[in-house]
């Protein structure tokens, strides 16, 4: 049997209690060692639910600790550089949730800080793990339809997050848009221009905040490809995942999941299941997944799949969105800083 | 260019009117030289409406004129056997509308004076001439999936005809399940026994005829392979037409055709249309296919795709199946005379 | 918070460690007690790994637990019966795996003891508990599309299993076709006469045990309806599950879930997944589910789902098919001691 | 019975053989008194096939003809305005096929003589019957689903045409994407920006000519809604034509229609058909639909559904795109004169 990594979760909430669970279930080749919230109520509860045995409020106890290999940051998006630093200084492998920071220049000390311990950084773009997706990704990346000329993405949320949560979010293109980015440049590789375009159409009082409800983004690829995505706050049908990359020789899809396959026949046509409604739900296999191959990166030393080069583009190209929006022209995103 | 077959039309009645038309506009090898219906005026507004020059109301007056060289019948099915046997007994090649007739006897007797005449004689199967179920023919045949195994037919009309038709119209075997029998037929092969159930349970008028409406019939065929129909005389939703040939290494399909490709999504799902709700639109290309390839067949002299043996054996399957419903037990093809 | 009941598994095998699994970590009403295996090693180390206190090798040692409310049956078949009237006799309620017995009057007894002790039995027909066939069960049972009319029920397997497997299953229809019946009667109603046909087509060495591997079973239910139950044991494409219900308003089915939603298109067309491969894995939340409910029956005194009533029924129609197989003939229900 | 209108085309070519066709035999409201081609002797072909009495090549000798109130212009497009006219003058109502023009001028001059003269004048955007998307239409029309907030058209070619066709086409903007112009005006309204980006990525010879063979082209409707186009030139798997209105509260799609319904399934996965490859296949309905209803605003003095104002605003918007990809910038399609 393989080795076994040691790993502690710093951040318990809402996503880090997810990672929690998956690690100390899901994950054979983890050993979950410790979990860590400024809550320590929080870190307590889910530390008895799972037997874990160790539990700290502040972070830095676990960093003199020669057997923990690996830290899973999930904390709030702005104390992610802070923590990066820190644990990168202390030389454990890390796996960050995304964005690693809404700021450009926290974004890069953070990097650098990794570059030079020398460790494995993972961000968490779950959705690359989502197995249609890689489907669609490993059809186009094998030529077999030819090279890649447009690509489409529609997400699209079930329903508009409060003005408090947008508020601090980044707005909509670094909140929302920034998954996309990311998945445009998994399936179809480096971005050199977007123009963005956005309006408030179902959720009025983002007007106050300056944010939007609504975007389209166009995207130029190095390669010559050229891309579109959609974003709406609202689907009233459900949460709106899908994916399309069309080729010199085919086109490879993702349609939709769908909460159940029943359908009723009657008078007035046929009627169907609406969509999943939660995030969470609909990719719940890829928050295991993204964790499982971080362990596995970490145990063989091999490779990460979502780098901190790809989680500084994915913040790039929402400052290159917003600019675009903002001086509605095309945006180069070699004009981002 | 390849020769034009001068063709007549015995019956332009609804099928008939609709085969006259698609001779005159869509089949480019025939050459339509005249009508006949026992109601002249109904013959006459077709003709004046496609420029036929020659209208006749007895259809015997056809039958010396040498430059015709086939004949298309789409009369009434109780006249069907006598005007095949003069037909035939003229040496012309004819296209009968299905089924040849309701009796037994009287079946035999019209493919015995075609066999005697040595004529081509083609009966209206139109459902084999459907692209899809082609296709799920031509999948199967060329056994990339192995061999049959199970066979099913769903085939609902959207709504029942009336009484008054259903009281001569052989019942619900006889004159809807007729055309299951011939498609498992050219799908699978011959059929050895059958076992049929059926009851009254949308339209209770239908019992005071001794008619059903609603019908599961099982069939097994002579190689191995089983097969089941189900049948309804009211599909509300549209006319129901699927068909499946599940096969020792894999499975080919078809499922139904839509009246449009719109869909519309909102917070109770996913709507869209029903199906095309009128047999004629279904098949309307069918019918053109069908009459185009009975005239290359004339012409060409080969084998037509749907035979006399084939018209009889779906009429015998009826029999069956009223005989196994009746007395409730399987019943062999052998012991239909 | 409610009152969590106390609950014991015995036989941790293949299905016994998931129902085991899924009370540790997924049902949060339960309080898993204790487990038992007649091999001592497996309970314990399914213990170990889900920190379970008490393993047992005798499940007569938790008899006498008066904490112990409710036992989980999922042993092998031939031991149900048996164990059933023990645990009965102590009084605790009991969730059963499927079937009871393959004995109709080993079934018979252990109900006897079930409703002597007045406690609470529950088969496990998790598909039953499946969303999809739920929906399909809601829409018909509102009556909103009008009565049930045909039902049409399509399981096949992706691959037969051993002969030596088959060999004391009981054969295809008490094994596999007992699924089936149960799922008409939950969607349907009763049954009170079968029709089966059956060969062997793609597994030759099942001749030698008299077992078959394809099968038709036709139903009559109680209230006018007509079924249909197709089996295979062969789906090279995936495990096909399908159902539908045609009333006399509307249709309502269930198609089959996917393994992944890419598409890809190409010169020769759109290729899609095959189905998912294993019935764990197309399953897995029905298993979850069923036992959630037996928990809520425990605790709130409610009826459970699936009854042992249930659960006899589909043994007695697994033999109605295998006599009216083997005599070629409808089979009452009646007919079945 | 409704008065019939007398009609004749101009132009019996490849297009205007189809119309043609149609008003011989599809459009009974229709009376077709004459044709006229440059080429007399293609006019007279058709005519002859349809018994059309009146045979002209030069269209100024049907314009003194008072039975004759309606012409259908399908000439080649550098004809088009000039023929408009001088049918207008002679007071003649005017189906025309589309673009009016590809200059602006000639387009404005056109619509001038048609305004001074009072006739009907119905633009070819047969797109706009098609009845999937009319049944999108409806439903946002209705705003059972809201406002609209984000339009997705995708329509792609099987093949390039010739560089010589493209040569002379307007380029790809006004030859191809004219018609998504037109139904994204169709459905949501009038645009007042469009960005537009391009490249040569499957049809490597129409760089010599400035042409481009794919593109995304994003959309600003006045109603504040968002839209996006893409083009290809080149879809291996059929003539892909999708649309997907997204609104506040729903969305209303029209996926592709297919070339048959079978699907085969096996060890690999599913295989469904390619789309129907040639548009005067997929659009064949719509063609007579458009002419339909031109007939009838005729005959009942009601306004055209496709009107010249519609026509200008194509092909201004084709101009805007022009100019926004060779300046690689949004142009406001007040800036095109």
């Amino acid at each position: 049997m393989k080795r076994r990594i040691n790993i502690a979760v710093i951040g318990t909430g809402r996503m880090g209690s997810v990672h929690t669970r998956n690690l100390a279930r899901q994950i054979p080749g983890a050993n979950l060692v410790a979990v860590c919230d400024i809550r320590l109520e929080v870190a307590q509860a889910i530390a008895d639910e799972l037997g874990v045995k160790r539990v700290v409020r502040d972070f830095h106890d676990l960093l003199d600790d020669k057997s923990i290999e690996a830290i899973l940051i999930a904390t709030n998006t702005d104390t992610h550089s802070f923590i990066v630093r820190d644990v990168a200084a202390a030389g454990k492998h890390i796996f960050c949730e995304k964005p690693i920071a809404l700021d450009l220049a926290e974004v890069d000390s953070a990097l650098a800080s990794v570059e030079k311990a020398g460790i494995k950084f993972q961000v968490g773009f779950n959705r690359r793990f989502d197995k249609s997706f890689q489907r669609v990704h490993d059809i186009v990346a094998s030529g077999e339809i030819g090279r890649p000329c447009i690509l489409h993405i529609i997400a699209r949320d079930p329903e508009p997050p409060s003005v408090e949560y947008a508020r601090t979010s980044g707005g909509m293109f670094l909140d929302m848009t920034i998954h996309d980015f990311d998945m445009a440049r998994y399936q179809v590789g480096d971005i050199e221009e977007v123009y963005a375009m956005g309006n408030v159409l179902v959720a009025p009082e983002y007007k106050s905040i300056g944010d939007i409800d609504t975007n389209i983004v166009t995207l130029k690829f190095a390669n010559g490809a050229m891309g579109v995505i959609d974003n709406s706050r609202q689907a009233v049908y459900g949460y709106d995942q899908r994916l399309e990359v069309f080729c010199s020789n085919g086109v490879a899809m993702a349609d939709n999941e769908v909460e159940n396959v029943a359908i009723k026949g009657a008078k007035d046509g046929y009627h169907s299941a609406r969509l999943p409604y939660f995030f969470m739900n609909r990719y719940a296999p890829c928050y295991v997944e993204e964790v499982r191959q971080f362990i596995e990166c970490v145990r063989d030393d091999k490779p990460v799949p979502a780098t901190g080069k790809d989680g500084r583009a994915a913040v790039a190209l929402g400052y290159a969105a917003w600019k675009s929006y903002r001086e509605n022209r095309p945006v180069k995103l070699s004009e981002i800083k």
